[in-house]
């Protein structure tokens, strides 16, 4: 079987990281490359963490590229009170050998999307600041990408204002460019994503796996649990980002629904929320394929999968 | 026990039929008056349906107001797509004799909570537009409220935009000035009125009864749940209005929270959104004590006593 | 020749004062009542300034009716910087005597539009609170009402905020009542409002005049001009509403177009900018005569004879 | 005396093609590029364009980039009615020798904008959408602008629509990535561009110097005047652009006020207009020098010295 193609877009963020981890390790998976942009925290940061992953899982030859260190277009927003001072509380890294490339996040998207034909996926779990950006520089690369995979957005409320979820709201422009693109995307909300929680028993299970990654996973996840919990009160913090990946592995982890999907630009209370209309009230044509319910069995199944496929020893 | 005073807004279509009905043969409850507004239909057409419920039910003796034809601001907003042309499609009425007072609806709110002690709950189960005109002409009015009990918005998506519910899209303005009015407010939204679908066992139920208001609840119900079946793919209509009812009768039947809630007025996509902050994520003081669970079980049971109350003939 | 009859409502306010001796004193007008809303300063003192100028200038005849005392929708905005605390800084008034009447303007402008033949002008100096809160309450007197008069509105920039003049800003949602109410509607803005700057020359001629009404002329441009000269610079105050009535004494003393305007209610920084499509970009119907320029010597005549009617002494 | 050097982003356009040639032949003004985007016309043809001007008048070692075919977030505006099918037309052109650079707009504007030590002042005549994804994909460019001078907005109202002037409207979230880019910024809008219209006695003033560039001034003015007229009824089109080009060579030919400067972003019908808060109503930092006045009568002779410096036989 041919390997997915796909190209990770992230800020990581305990979510990302376990995405990265996913996506890296999947044998159906291809992943060319890991770009970065500010988000769950400063680009600085982001970059870091997202080299400290792969270096973590022995995955060096990845390469990381630092793309744009604020929104399109409004004032930069961060969720420190989510993943900590350094974006990725939690776990104790070695010291960093791994570095980013010296070309643009932009730059590379750009580049590399037109050098393929058209059989690569975007997946982005941060704001699509970067991928928004490639599209406007060369919007000839939107006919190359043959389907952009979100984790954001909400058809209900959000996790960060009363109507916005925090990938969407930090870049609210850059969403509604890549929503209206013309691509087949598919929205991962926390419609779904509210649904893997992941509990106690979730971190004792991945746990008793011992290989590096799943010593990271609950090194991750004893951070993000607590500060979700604080939060929202939860019994463990939601897997939002692996459920990209989760889906690329295996589509029928979700269940999606085509609906015309809009992002609110009008920087009043609801700035930043993805109206996915699930019930055709406007009459309009379908612009995503809106994740409606997950497998959530099958979801831990593959996040399981995926740590055991590490060894046991960190490459650090 | 003393009852408790309220005074019934609403625009009847067929949910706010069965909220007159319960409203008005309570034991518990003291119905002053109705008042009517534009909204599941035109003016003209809500004040009669109004008037022909209460002639139903024999309760002619309960005053009927016909107020604001028109939202404060906004442009027309109605539903005949669920409620027919005539607001109230479905039953075969007897000749009209019931008549509405010559009096303003807003005159006879602002009249009315004048001249009692604050012991007033104002319920409204269409737009809010007769009650914020009341409050704006009146400010006054506003300490004689005793609370503010709604069926509106939506902590979710809505039911006539991806955002926002009918009864505030239909006019945002108004519910702004509600929710800012400094008062107690209970929002029954469809959070809730969704878990309290009229499937045919509900009707079946009800319609064991054969009372007159059993027997009407039937007529009603036949056509609202085809219609919400249509548009929603629903096993029955969801019975919003009749919530708030059922809410002052017992007000176990509801779970609420306070929270801070903001209605949209951007006039973008989400124009007419309760934006309801469950999370605290704004750190405002709350504003409304949202319904966020309903005991559907104690529900049904309310609204068969309430249909069980009237005569075995219809007073037409 | 048949007497122009004409509700005035008002928000005195300097400028306002002015109109009320002009329009109280113009042998072609017939003032049949004045109507009052919070604006320049609260509803208190609002409607004692202008019970307060009748009396002085011996027009206790003319009723006043006090009406809303904050916008349809928005919060309460003022303008005590510029009219001072009490609305009316400057003259030194003797004791009240001249009450306003119990009815609510609201109630008042209804009743009245009702009575006639579709022959009155309303003329609004301040927000359009009252008259849109009327339009709304009972849409039938709109064809009752022959034209409407406003001083408000700007084609260019704003005098409180860079896009919006205060007497829209104060409650756009009104403005917008009106401005789509379906009637002729002549605009008197900023763009020949400013034209009529009141020098130290003017005050000078006016003061030459010695009647009771001149008097209280110098003694309102006195404070008036200072403060507008603080925040403007201006060599003297824009004698704002008095163009309103001067216009309906005489048409000729203004150039008038008619254009598509429409009320900015988008809450962000434009919030209440009256966009008058002067060049029909948008190829929508025109909807307000708007003032475009002003026949500036024509206009002091006007108000020099409309305050040389009046008799040497104060009526208080 | 030391060049000033400039990089000029336009979009030509009638009035941008007079600015190329004003700024190609300035002694005292180092043009280090041309940057192009879609604007008046589509990026194809404004690139041509701006080519065909230089290979006019024997500049084609002047680099040309183009950059973006679209705005950065909203969907794309062009001016073909007052531009023509071509973005250019009236001119005879001969046939095309100049070509474009590969290299995108964008990454030579970062590139140039790093390689130099902060002495580069960016002009531009379009919309802002190279500019501001330049300072979004690198944002430690800004600190190497000198200064941005830019045509666009307006302080009162506009050209496209009755809030917003073009070159904004057509990409309002670049002109506020621009405007608050934290840069000295000079704002030449409407207020002071349509002082300078281009009269038949000033095309008979420049026809008189009979130089390969005043042939092309007075070709391409027959057809822009023509077109102004149809939509504005003026006595010759208003020569926008080259008033930032008349500035860098004679900065005494503006008065410019330093003002807070906000973009509407509300996407209601003030979407586009540039707030400038010329009274400071709202007491926030200045961000823009806005230009308030133009000496006409120097800028026509700068006009006049810029086309009289070229040879009498066009270079193509």
């Amino acid at each position: 079987m041919e390997k997915k193609k796909i190209l990770l877009d992230c800020d990581p963020g305990h979510d990302d990281a376990v995405a990265i981890m996913l996506a890296a390790g999947a044998p159906s998976l291809e992943l060319l490359g890991v770009t970065v942009e500010s988000g769950n925290q400063t680009l600085e940061k982001t970059v870091r963490n997202t080299c400290r992953v792969l270096q973590w899982i022995g995955r060096e030859d990845v390469p990381v590229y630092a793309g744009c260190d604020r929104p399109m277009v409004r004032d930069k927003l961060t969720a420190g009170d989510i993943h900590g001072e350094t974006g990725l509380d939690g776990p104790v890294f070695p010291p960093l050998r791994k570095q980013p490339e010296s070309e643009h996040a932009v730059s590379f998207l750009i580049r590399t999307l037109r050098a393929y034909e058209g059989d690569i996926t975007v997946v982005t779990t941060g704001p699509m600041t970067n991928l928004a950006m490639a599209l406007r520089l060369a919007p000839e690369i939107a006919e190359k990408i043959r389907r952009i995979v979100l984790m954001g957005g909400s058809c209900t409320n959000g996790n960060v204002s009363p109507a916005a979820e925090f990938n969407i709201l930090a870049d609210p422009e850059a969403a509604h460019v890549c929503f209206t693109a013309g691509r087949p995307l598919t929205m991962v909300g926390l419609d779904v994503t509210r649904r893997v929680l992941c509990t106690p028993e979730v971190v004792a299970r991945m746990a008793a796996l011992d290989t590096c990654a799943s010593r990271l996973f609950v090194d991750l996840m004893g951070h993000f649990c607590r500060t979700q919990k604080a939060i929202f009160g939860w019994a463990g913090g939601p897997l939002h980002d692996p459920v990209t990946i989760a889906y690329l592995i295996d589509p029928a982890v979700l269940t999606t629904r085509p609906m015309n999907a809009q992002i609110d630009l009008s920087r009043g209370p609801s700035y930043g929320r993805t109206n996915c209309d699930a019930y055709d009230y406007l009459g309009l044509p379908a612009t995503a394929d809106v994740a409606v319910d997950i497998d959530a069995e099958r979801f831990w199944d593959l996040v399981e999968e995926g740590l055991a496929r590490y060894g046991k020893e960190a490459q650090a």
